[in-house]
């Protein structure tokens, strides 16, 4: 039974039998997990009380009403200092619990149980967590990393193939920056299939080399937004109802290529739409109106004084931070309207 | 001119006549401060770009809309990670500058400028911020330091005396605690008037040496909360309105005296009450539903497993950490009925 450690985070490859906590615990998990999972769950949770709360399935849930609700009913349940938050669901589930738990009573422990692939390997790793605003996505937060998690991929067996794929997704976004040999591995769903618990270890780890040398992404850390600085534009486009945050780092990861292409004579884009479209993952992203989507780049968090900087490959398995010029980034973005 | 270091914080005991910043700057003030300061204040800003934003004055202001309502207009200001925040007000606009600030793309700098006797002895220092909720105060919020403090008696003069003598509520708060020989020179107010600076200067030296050994309030820090156990009940019962956070622990501080003079025999509870009254603070709560008052304990966030830390002086200059029995705390309060 590995584990890595993170910070003060163990990220454990299990699913544990008994779960004991000292303080009440409150579970919080979403419409789609908890009649699948959420009863078998408390079952097996030896606390003083525990809770449970259920929140909407779905990205629209990240906003400041939902947030509040989850931290108004942890204060009706009297949780104290002592106390346990534990997200059981996907991304959005465990960064509003990132988040609510970081802020109740300036922030008590909470522990992540994810149960999508895309969770699994992004977001339930890193101690980012934050909720959506009309202008963009998680630009309220905080880093708050969860005491443990908990990864198994028994929960994969009732995720629908369509996030299946959204969560591969980030992995061929590590393989591209980091892995070119995990990216080839990729190649074979079977093989994904038949070894996913090892290209979830394998994507996990890359990420936790990265944010161990940088938590609060003063440097290193951004070049895990690599697809995200386009693909945050498109999921709001599309209300984040459209797409799958998996399918608008799909297409933000080809557009990012394509400026790459131009900036560094990047040469493997046709490599990585291929590799893409074997998961179904969206390849291509229509723009309807240029200037709104180019005006929306300088409202991403990793873009200071109208400079934006982007992470562009360079090949297969290495990347470079980039800040091309407006009129660069303009001409590539042409392309796609 | 005086500087203090407290972590990544500094303290500075002027007010500089040009503030130059490289990002945006967002100078949050509120409905009492602003039409004081708020010109004056701009004009010695240098930035690319500077944003005012005015919160209604008031302990009221400290809900999650008023949040939301200064993010959302933060993110409308296009402010990036190189933007800074500052706090022009009292305790109020500090600790929401201070937690908007902190969820603003996961934290970005603030700087506050305490216009009040109270925040810049305490709220201005520390980096605790939060709202209320229905359930109490700040039980919600993070910690977040702000990356510099510049504090200036000129700001006094035009505070109402009210507001001043809530404001060395605090500063007595820090003597009973800590250091008796403040306590005697707090005795004469003329001496206090005279020495306006180096009270506050002792004051959050005294504060900014238990920080510094304590940021997250493991144990230590506790000890500042003197009086604000029975203190949050008493604002909550007046809906924050009824009473100044000073005056709310002026008579919290009367109760843990209370309860001290049961729990270990402390007697100078008759000096206490003398210095209060020096500054016509108020010495007596009247509870009117004991059992209500006494439940609120326990949403406290000192409180775990129902077990309340309270801060207990010993004598004058000297205190303890206590958990006396609910009985014991009882019986005390019957005498506040």
């Amino acid at each position: 039974m590995k584990t890595l450690n993170l910070h003060n985070s163990q990220i454990h490859f299990f699913l544990p039998d008994r779960l004991e906590s000292e303080g009440s615990v409150l579970v919080v998990s979403d419409s789609q997990v908890a009649p699948l999972y959420l009863k078998q769950f408390l079952s097996q949770i030896h606390a003083p009380q525990v809770f449970s709360y259920i929140l909407p399935s779905g990205e629209e849930s990240k906003n400041p009403k939902e947030l509040f609700s989850l931290l108004e009913y942890a204060l009706a349940c009297k949780l104290d200092r002592k106390s346990l938050m534990i997200a059981l669901g996907g991304g959005v589930v465990s960064d509003i619990v990132g988040l609510a738990s970081g802020l109740y009573m300036r922030g008590i422990d909470f522990y992540s149980i994810p149960t999508t692939l895309l969770a699994q390997v992004d977001a339930s790793v890193g101690g980012k967590c934050g909720i959506n605003s009309p202008q963009g996505k998680n630009l309220i937060g905080i880093f708050h990393q969860p005491s443990k998690v908990f990864i198994s991929p028994l929960f994969l067996s009732t995720l629908p193939p369509r996030e299946f794929n959204a969560g591969l997704a980030e992995v061929i976004k590590m393989a591209i920056c980091f892995d070119s040999s995990l990216f080839s591995s990729l190649s074979s769903p079977q093989w994904v299939k038949q070894n996913i618990e090892e290209v979830i270890y394998k994507s996990i780890s890359l990420k936790a080399h990265i944010v161990e040398q940088d938590e609060r992404e003063s440097n290193l850390r951004a070049s895990l937004n690599y697809g995200h600085t386009f693909g945050h534009i498109i999921e709001q486009e599309g209300d984040y109802k459209k797409y799958l945050h998996g399918e608008a780092v799909s297409m933000g990861m080809v557009m990012a290529n394509a400026l790459a292409t131009s900036y560094n004579g990047f040469s493997q884009n046709k490599e990585v739409i291929e590799l893409l479209q074997t998961y179904h993952l969206p390849t291509h992203y229509h723009i309807n109106h240029l200037s709104s989507f180019f005006d929306a780049l300088f409202l991403d968090k990793k873009t200071q004084n109208r400079k934006i900087k982007f992470i562009l490959p360079k090949a297969i398995g290495s990347y470079e931070f980039a800040y091309p010029q407006e009129e660069e980034i303009m001409e590539v973005l042409r392309d796609f309207v």
